[in-house]
């Protein structure tokens, strides 16, 4: 299995993330890429490539052009604004308020997150642009014949919504691969997401979207970020009404009962007729993951591989979540060798 | 003119506030209440009195009751769930996403707080109650014949919406104050906010209602906080059409363009027949302010109480903003001369 891995993952390197009301080292960092990637080398995925480069026509598709223009400039407005910290954004459009952007980037920035403890960086654009590159890139890959690739994507993508960043996301990785795999011709896809937090974005982009079905398990948002959106309730609507399916699981959730909701999800991607599936795989699913709640040991991402590959797909498989400890390697590596066995 | 005025201000006393992705010393601070009250008593209203002690009554015709328990219960919510920092929210019910509240209480600050400068500390609630009662204190003496009088809240309340709080307000002070005076008799009261800011938590609170007319001066939201409310278009809504005014002012606006405008606003509270006045006091206007661009000078806040004095209702004035030098003082207590001459 290729995988798609480019070093400018390492510009994206903020200093803040504001969590429990401190600013602390986020945990979204470059260590994780090179974890992973050391992990899936050991493993035997020797097959590392840089992805190609690539222009913005598949993402626009997906997020507003006002929005990406936000994302390459929010960095540069806000240095020339003279702020000393990252960008951080302090006001938001709440309940009964307008929604639009303003001029200044203090009040910009809150227009076009739903999240702050995403600082906005330097490099984050750059990186976020290198990220999507792997998306794309792994999905031309199987469409060029290949079984599976692995997009080793940093940083991830599955919160960012149409017009919306946060969750460490600026640009959604996954719908872009989702997305140019239909251009090149699948009629359907899925995207099934298995990070710990529910892919918002995701659901998002193609919640209106009758040729994309989206399936995601994930923390119950009523007491897992983000909170506002990922409920059983949610199925789509309009010509996407039905290929949304949400599986919020309760905090200590293992692997038996996830394993039963991962079975269903893969069941109606199958019954939609996908002809491709982009995978999000967070590994933050794991039991000493520091800031999510389910049970996975590491033996576990072997049988979800085994499960995906019997999907019998074409599989691009996009990195999304996975903190802290040492074993998020291991536990990618393992997820890569049940899908290639 | 007697001034309402309570210790229990101090209660609020914050470490923290997000600003320009730093956590600073908040601007919001209790020095504030202390120069204010020094000025004041200097500038002879030596009549300094502490509010009597209300029931949530009032407030709780203009707040929703699920946000009046979190206001209460949210620092010790945040306290057993073993944060570290002050409670400041990091994920918000965005565009597209759903509007209720977690059961989580990092997720419920997001869902009321429209702004994440604000920490939440332990004393907070009691020093924003201890501010209403000012409030309604100023009220109940104005209604009782007094011709004007000063409610010195700290913290502030105009941010305050019926359901969010944000720009260092939690209850809204001055719309208890117009609450209590209906209630007591006034058919119709107007409120007038003069802080930098525009009021978004009494608009939101009043917009819908025929009774109460709010007009506001401020930084046009376009490049100032709050950024999503206070456009000229917003003009009530059903009953209250009509009975909200808006005069969004560019950066730089200095006192002529500006009391022209507050000229206009009294007008129409008269024409609408205001039977008393409520003024949302905010000295962030003044030309040395540290977060606002408006260039008014100490001796403007004289003629603007001079001005309020001609509109010839009974007036309470709420504190609101004001930051970071000693004028402020002066520039309240210059106000009140103004009233009272």
């Amino acid at each position: 299995m290729r995988v798609f891995f480019s070093d400018d993952h390492k510009l994206r390197d903020a200093r803040t993330e504001l969590f429990g009301g401190e600013l602390v080292s986020p945990f979204e960092a470059p260590f994780r890429a090179e974890w992973i990637l050391a992990a899936v080398k050991e493993a035997g995925f020797r097959d590392v490539v840089a992805p190609a480069r690539h222009g913005l026509e598949t993402a626009a598709k997906l997020h507003a052009a006002d929005y990406l223009e936000f994302l390459e400039t929010a960095w540069s407005r806000w240095v020339a604004d003279g702020y000393r910290g990252e960008a951080i954004p302090t006001s938001f459009p709440a309940r009964r308020m307008r929604q639009h952007p303003p001029r200044d980037i203090d009040g910009a920035l809150g227009y076009y997150a739903f999240a702050a403890e995403t600082s906005i960086t330097e490099g984050t654009y750059a990186a976020a642009r290198a990220a999507m590159d792997c998306a794309l890139s792994a999905a031309e890959h199987i469409n060029g014949g290949a079984k599976a690739a692995f997009a080793l994507c940093r940083p991830p993508g599955h919160h960012a919504a149409i017009d919306l960043y946060g969750g460490y996301s600026f640009i959604n990785n996954a719908a872009c691969a989702a997305e140019r795999l239909r251009d090149l011709g699948a009629a359907r896809v899925g995207v099934l997401d298995v990070d710990f937090h529910h892919g918002n974005g995701t659901q998002d982009i193609f919640y209106e979207r009758g040729d994309v079905y989206f399936a995601s398990l994930h923390g119950d948002p009523v007491d897992a970020f983000p909170y506002f959106l990922g409920f059983a309730d949610e199925e789509g609507a309009g010509e996407g009404l039905g290929s949304t399916k949400n599986y919020p699981l309760p905090r200590g959730t293992e692997f038996a009962a996830w394993s039963a909701a991962m079975d269903d999800a893969l069941h109606r991607i199958e019954a939609f007729g996908a002809e491709a599936l982009v995978v999000s795989l967070g590994v933050d699913t794991f039991e000493r993951d520091p800031i999510s709640t389910f049970k996975l040991k590491s033996e576990d991402y072997l049988l979800m591989g085994e499960r995906l590959k019997k999907a019998a797909l074409p599989v691009v498989v996009c990195m999304e979540g996975g903190y802290g400890v040492p074993e998020i390697g291991l536990n990618v590596a393992n997820v890569l060798k049940g899908i290639a066995s």
